[in-house]
C-alpha cells in the first residue's frame, strides 16, 4: 500500500549497534493533522516532552525516530539533543520545526549521541520513498523480534481512505493511558479534535489493555498522522456521518498493532486474553483482569502449560475487587474448569491443558455479579524473558 | 534450644510426595496465649477460616500443619476436612478441639487427603519432643530450599524468655497486612491484647516488607504461642515496663524469618533491600520502594548483575508517588550512580557492578523531598524462578 504524499526512510546510523537500521524519518509533504497520546509516567524521555509540546497545534509534517538510546534521564543535554535533532531534520526538508517531531526508544540514561545523527541526515533524506513504510518498522525494534505492521481502506464517503500503521513493543509494557511506540498514517481528511478524540478511544480498548511486564516506559508514545490526501468529505465535529466509520477503522488498527505487541513480547510463546465478566462494573473487570494479566505466577503456569487455576482464583483475590469466591465459573477457551468456586477435576483439567498447547487463547472469569465485562491481553513469563533482560545492556 | 512445655513433631504422611516430611504438629502442655495474623488474600483457604475463628479467644494449645495441599477453593468438603483434621489432633492429645488450630500450604484447589491425617496421627502424636522443633520447621517447606528457623533469648524482668521462630515463604510472597507460614514459641508470660498488638505492629515492618513476585497466597498465617513458662511478670498491659523490650525481641525474630525467606526466594540468588528516603510521607516511600521492588525488569537486571539505574527510575515513575526526577539520587551500596537524576557514568557504573555480585546490599533512592523513610526486601528474578513456576504442578 502507498499512502500519497507520505514517504519514509531509515538507516543504519550506528547509534547502538553497527549495521542495523536504527534511525527512521516519516514525511507527509502536504502538513498532516497529529495526534499523539503519551506515556503517563512521570518520568518521560526529553523526545516525549518535546512531541507533546509541539502536537499542542495538532499538525506535524516529520518524525524523526531512533532505536538503541531512549534519551531518558539525560537532563538538559538530552533536552538539547532532541531539539538539535530535530532542527537537522527541519534544515533537510525546509519546513519549520514546530512541525517535526522526534521520538527515541532504547536504553535509559546514556548521551544520546548526535554526531550519528548529523553524520547520516543527507542519507536519510536522500532514501526517502513512499516504499520504505517496512524500512522504519524495522528501524523502531528493540528487542523486538519481528517488525509490526498493518494496512486497512475502508470507504468514507465514497472515497478510499487507507491506514498503515507500524509498532514495536516488547518489553517495559504495560501502557497507561498510553503505550509503545505505534505511528498510524492515513490519508483521510479530518480535523485534530475529532482525530484527537478518536484516537483518545482506540487507545483506550487496545493498547492501553496490553501488558507484558507490567511496567510501564519512559518513551511511550502513540501518533496518529492524517495528511488529508484521500479527499474525502472533511469530518470536522463528532457528529459527522463518517466519524464513527474513522474511528471503529482506527481500532481496528490499534488492536491489530497492540496484538502484534503481545505476542512478541520479551520471551513470550504464547498470547493469552484474560476475559472478566459478570462484575460490578466495567472497571472492577478490567482491574481484576489487569491483576491476573500481571502475575508472574500465573503468566509462568501458561508458559509450563499447566492449567493452574488456583494462581489465577489467587491473583483475583488480590486484586482489590470484592467477590464471592463460591459463585466464580473460569474456563481455558470453551473447558470449564472451575465452577462456582470449585474446582471440575483431572478430567477439565486434562482438556484445559489443551488449550494451553495453543499459541493464543481466553481465560474466562466469570463472577456471576453483575454485567461489567472487561478484557486485557498478556503474554506468557518464559525463561528467554529473563535472559534477556538479565543481559540487556551486555 | 528448649522451651518448657513445648513439643513438636512431624512425620512422612505422603500428602503429596513420598517419603519426606509433610505433616506437623506444635504442642504446648500449657495452654498458650496465642495470636495470629493472615492473608488478606479474599480467596481464603478452609484452615485460615478456621484458625481466624479459633484465635478470637486469644489462646492456643495445638497447631496441625501440612505441606503439600493448600486446602484451598475446596468448598464445603475442604471447610469439612479442615475440621475432622482438628478433632482428629484433639481425641489424641485430649485437649478441647477449639484449642487446636490448622495450617496447609502447598497446590490450591485439590481435596486435603484425609486419610493420610487418619493413618498417620498415632504416630504423629507418639512422636512428639521438645527436640524436635526442626522436623516441624522441615515439613512446613515447599519449593523452599532451606529451612528457616531463628532462635533469641532475652531477660525479661530478670528471667530470661525465650523465643524459637520457624517460616516457609519462597513463591507466591507478597504479603500485604499479613505473611507466609512462620510460627514463633516463646515461654513469655503476655495477656493475649500485648501480645496482639506487638504481633501486629512486628509484622508490618518485618513479614510485610518483603516480596518474592507480588502474589499474595490464600494461605497466608503468622502466629504466634506464648505458653508463660518463663515465669516473667506478666506483660498485661502496654504501659508494661518490659512490653517494648519483648515488642523489640518478636521483631527482630519475625525480621530474621522475613529475610530469610525473602533469600530462599524462588529461584533467588540475592536479596536486595530497596530504601526510599526524602520522601514526603513514609507510606510514600514505602509505596515506591514496593513498585521498585515488583518491577520484573529491574529484578531481572539484579539477576544479570547489572546496574541498569534507567528501569529503577522507569518503575519510580509509574509508582503513583509524585517527585521532580530531576532530584533524584541513587546509590547501590556505597556507590552513587544517579546524582540530581542523571547517571554518574561509566565509571559509577562499574563501581555498582561490582556491588551487584554481592549476595546482599541495599539500593538506596533519595528523593530529597522529605523525611519520609522506608525499606521492602525483594530478590532477583532468575531464569530458575519461570522454570520452578512452570513446572510446580507436574
Amino acid at each position: 500500500m502507498i499512502l500519497k504524499d507520505f514517504s519514509l526512510s531509515a538507516v543504519a546510523a550506528g547509534i547502538k549497534y553497527q549495521d542495523r537500521l536504527d534511525l527512521g524519518l516519516i514525511y507527509s509533504r502536504t502538513p498532516a493533522v497529529a495526534a499523539g497520546v503519551f506515556t503517563t509516567n512521570q518520568v518521560k524521555a526529553a523526545p516525549v516532552h518535546l512531541s507533546i509540546d509541539r502536537l499542542k497545534q495538532g499538525r506535524c509534517q516529520a518524525l524523526l525516530v531512533n532505536s538503541g538510546n531512549a534519551n531518558a534521564c539525560t537532563g538538559k543535554e538530552g533536552m538539547e539533543a532532541a531539539l538539535h535533532t530535530s532542527r537537522l531534520v527541519a534544515e533537510a526538508l525546509r519546513i519549520p520545526e514546530e512541525m517535526v517531531l522526534v521520538a527515541s526508544t532504547g536504553v535509559i540514561g546514556l548521551p544520546l549521541n548526535v554526531a550519528a545523527f548529523e553524520n547520516n541526515m543527507d542519507a536519510l533524506v536522500a532514501n526517502l520513498s513512499d516504499e520504505h513504510f517496512n524500512q522504519v518498522a524495522e528501524a523502531i525494534l528493540t528487542t523486538d523480534t519481528v517488525p509490526k505492521t498493518v494496512a486497512r481502506t475502508v470507504v468514507i464517503g465514497g472515497k478510499e481512505v487507507n491506514f498503515m500503521g507500524m509498532a514495536k513493543g516488547s518489553g517495559m509494557i504495560m501502557p497507561n493511558m498510553a503505550t509503545m511506540l505505534a505511528y498510524i498514517l492515513t490519508d483521510a481528511q479530518i480535523s485534530f479534535p475529532e482525530l484527537k478524540n478518536a484516537l483518545k478511544s482506540a487507545v483506550e480498548t487496545t493498547f492501553n489493555r496490553i501488558t507484558v511486564d507490567g511496567d510501564t516506559s519512559t518513551n511511550d508514545m502513540v501518533l496518529v498522522m492524517a495528511n488529508g490526501t484521500a479527499e474525502n468529505s472533511w469530518i470536522e465535529d463528532s457528529q459527522h456521518p463518517d466519524y464513527e466509520l474513522f474511528e471503529d477503522c482506527l481500532e481496528e488498527v490499534c488492536k491489530e498493532l497492540a496484538l502484534k505487541i503481545v505476542e512478541d513480547g520479551e520471551g513470550a510463546t504464547k498470547r493469552i486474553t484474560i476475559r472478566v465478566c459478570g462484575a460490578k462494573e466495567d472497571q472492577d473487570a478490567e482491574q481484576m483482569a489487569r491483576t491476573v494479566a500481571n502475575s508472574n505466577l500465573v503468566k509462568a503456569a501458561f508458559f509450563g502449560e499447566d492449567a493452574n487455576w488456583g494462581r489465577i482464583l489467587g491473583a483475583m483475590g488480590r486484586s482489590g475487587i470484592r467477590f464471592n469466591s463460591e459463585k466464580v465459573d473460569i474456563a481455558f477457551g470453551d473447558v470449564v474448569i472451575v465452577k462456582n468456586g470449585i474446582g471440575k477435576g483431572q478430567e477439565a483439567e486434562k482438556n484445559a491443558s489443551k488449550i494451553l498447547k495453543n499459541r493464543h487463547f481466553t481465560v474466562c472469569i466469570d463472577l456471576q455479579d453483575g454485567t461489567g465485562c472487561e478484557e486485557v491481553y498478556t503474554c506468557d513469563l518464559s525463561i528467554d524473558y529473563v535472559k534477556i533482560n538479565a543481559d540487556y545492556r551486555s
